[in-house]
């Protein structure tokens, strides 16, 4: 069951919220202590808010199309709920009095809390191998990583043990975890969605998004979360819209955009069988083809590395000074690499960063989506540095970010959907990216494409 | 005459572009020399191009508004007509093969370029006491500076060594030499006008715009050269707009903002008193004065540093290894201020002019126009390090920006016009500041106020 389903059930009386609750908090008892996807589990208290929401809903008073619905939040959302730890010693007993404005407009909207999920510490990493709160298991091995840093979010959709999660995504955050564990993840148009109140990984590459099981939940919960906001000045002043209204509508001359020389390089060969396959199918949909040449792409690692540590560092430099020592060694090692730069160096990526999203821009003008494999291969085995990625060993870390990250750096928006299972059983993700603020369009080819490939619950889990 | 003039007169063939031509050419033969507002005069070029002009009007394939009329470019703006030095021994032979957009634009107007005007070295500085081509002379009073960087385009538009110029404003570049001298300066919204082929000083605060013996060719101007270049990244898709469109219209209604605490401060009492009087002005044309607090303005100068010196040194980093020896002392030693500051500075800026942008969005909508002094005291003796502000001896050089750079780090369109004379006969400025895009009504309100404020050419140069 998806968002949309549970709320059509309990606006027509025929699932409570008391229900629905109670069924999401015994799976999490039964399975979570083998997932480790939650880091706090808002039992009893969830539990109350459900009561409150089937009494409202009786009489009348529902609040939205959320009602009384349970939502699992990664736990670097401010909520007044739970304790916000960013998955860190640092923040462990970390209380804020706001709640993040995305959750904020979730709850008007009806939801429940159910939990804050596990994330790799501050979000700073795609493994979610937590040094504090243990790693993330992927619900279809669990040896293997659910990706990270929303993995505790992915997991958790993906095992069933929430409807629908909310992620962030700095350098591909939401759309790895997505991809490593098979759910939906939204990287919305940088702007779209307000940030105030999450925790900054780097203030000008995060984002906010959802983590569902159906491109419709998607475009739902994008549809409550985005939209101005006055106090988070990365927001932008639009017309509202409707995220849903293409969805189901036939791609019939839609120009659709891929990128072998980049995208398919270093890559695992069934990954990029599947992605050949999802371009396939929008051929036979009626969708042209186009071979593209991404502009100035080999450049964006380089850049992304400079503006991901020296923010990263300007949010974390005092606690560091502080407290080096709770933090985990490879965060804080990723946070001592920030040190290296001069603002030179700062400014010379931001100059690159003006000009990659004028290109970015003008490739979008003849194509309407790009489509890439998410990640280059399939979620890897707890620990591992390296992966072989046909013959040859690939280093993990680095190329998980490899697809995403561009999308950050020109805040693009981009949306990673299941496209399948390999031949060990492993999600595998494709990527859909489009023009600025074109996510309805984005939704329009994931609805098309999740027909072929629909979402079930892992045989562990089910 | 202004340029409004001029065209008229052109196109009813009671001036020829020839006479126009040789007038400027004799004046600047008779006053240069004292004034060196020109580092070159294209005295044979210009004539031949006017003689052109005037057959292509006389057969009737006039090319625009600007048919035959001569103007000065600050030489920072490629230009095939004549080298482009930058006012630098670095660049003194050099000659870019491509033309400055803008500068493109206006010959697609019809206009010739004159000669390419004198500059702080790199437009880097305040006072325009180049060291490689001399200080240019303020033209009511030869022992004082012109202003900068744009000082030689303000003292020939003064003097009346050419009918018009463009310049560059980084920190006030446009605005200071305006006020110095005694013209109308336009630093135009960040985004609005092209800068491809203008050497940058500090790409994300630099801007090009128009100097003028008034108003309504400062709207000319803008017109000509305003508008979205796909290979300028910085330059934003917008509707094309007259900018002219409220000239002369009354200002019943208006709301117009003052900030006595930050812009009056550390401030000449002759400059206040003419400020003031704008502001009486303002009220008895119907107006609605408001005091306010312009927010986070004090902290907007450290900021603004950060990012001017790291950008600079973006561009000049090769340079200075290679020819140190070849550059001022002054913009030496500022260009090494840029090595101090670290990745993190330079975020943190970002990350503070963010949060000030959206600041100062919200002031505009609550006033329509902000009025400040554009500098806090009159153009100061060339050589001078310190003048006095009533007892209190002050630094001339960061308070020559004080008022200026905020509108730099913002963005924000803001101009400068004359409102009088001092005792000792210096003009006084004062600057308009409005809401993003908002050039036609800093227009409308420049234009009541020059009514009061005629410009008249220096004794000297009468």
């Amino acid at each position: 069951m998806d968002l949309t389903e549970l709320s059509s059930l309990i606006y027509a009386k025929k699932l409570s919220s008391v229900e629905v609750t109670q069924r999401y908090l015994e799976r999490i008892a039964s399975y979570d202590p083998v997932l480790n996807a939650y880091i706090t589990i808002c039992a009893d208290d969830v539990l109350e808010a459900a009561k409150t929401a089937d009494q409202q809903l009786a009489s009348g008073q529902a609040k939205g199309v959320l009602q009384g619905i349970p939502i699992a939040l990664k736990d670097l959302f401010f909520t007044r709920e739970a304790p916000t730890t960013a998955g860190s010693k640092v923040l462990q007993d970390s209380f804020p009095q706001e709640d993040a404005v995305v959750w904020k407009r979730l709850k008007d909207a009806g939801a429940l809390l159910l939990g804050k999920t596990n994330l790799h510490e501050f979000a700073y990493g795609t493994t979610t191998e937590n040094p504090h709160y243990g790693a993330v298991h992927n619900p279809w091995d669990l040896m293997r990583i659910a990706g990270g840093s929303s993995g505790g979010s992915a997991a958790a959709v993906a095992a069933d043990l929430a409807p629908a999660a909310l992620g962030t995504d700095t350098g591909g955050s939401i759309r790895i975890p997505a991809a490593c564990s098979g759910v939906v993840g939204v990287k919305p148009t940088y702007g779209l969605v307000s940030k105030r109140g999450v925790l900054p990984l780097a203030y000008s590459l995060d984002h906010v998004g959802p983590m569902t099981r159906s491109i419709r939940d998607a475009a739902l919960l994008l549809q409550l979360i985005a939209g101005y906001d006055v106090e988070d000045p990365s927001t932008v002043q639009r017309e509202k819209e409707q995220y849903d209204r293409l969805l189901g509508t036939s791609l019939r001359g839609l120009r659709i955009g891929y990128d072998e020389s980049f995208f398919f390089a270093q890559t695992d060969e069934q990954v990029k069988q599947r992605v050949r396959a999802v371009l396939k199918l929008c051929e036979e949909a009626g969708a042209m083809l186009e071979m593209v040449d991404v502009p100035m792409i080999y450049e964006v690692a380089t850049y992304q590395a400079i503006v991901i540590s020296s923010e990263a560092l300007l949010v974390h430099e005092k606690w560091l000074a502080e407290s080096a020592v709770l933090y985990g060694e490879d965060v804080r090692q990723r946070l001592a690499t920030g040190q290296q730069y001069t603002a030179v160096d700062y400014a010379r990526a931001m100059e690159f960063r003006d000009r990659f999203r004028r290109a970015m821009t003008q490739l979008f003008l003849q194509i309407d989506v790009l489509i890439t494999p998410t990640i280059p291969f399939t979620a890897t085995p707890i620990g591992d540095y390296e992966v072989l990625v046909g013959e040859e060993p690939q280093a993990i870390r680095p190329n998980l970010t490899r697809f995403t990250n561009p999308f950050n750096l020109s805040g693009l928006p981009a949306l990673s959907l299941p496209c399948g299972h390999s031949e060990q059983g492993l999600p595998i993700g494709v990527q859909l990216v489009g023009a600025p603020f074109s996510e309805a369009r984005l939704f329009q080819v994931g609805s098309y494409l999740e027909q072929a490939f629909p979402l079930h619950v892992p045989p562990l889990f089910s």
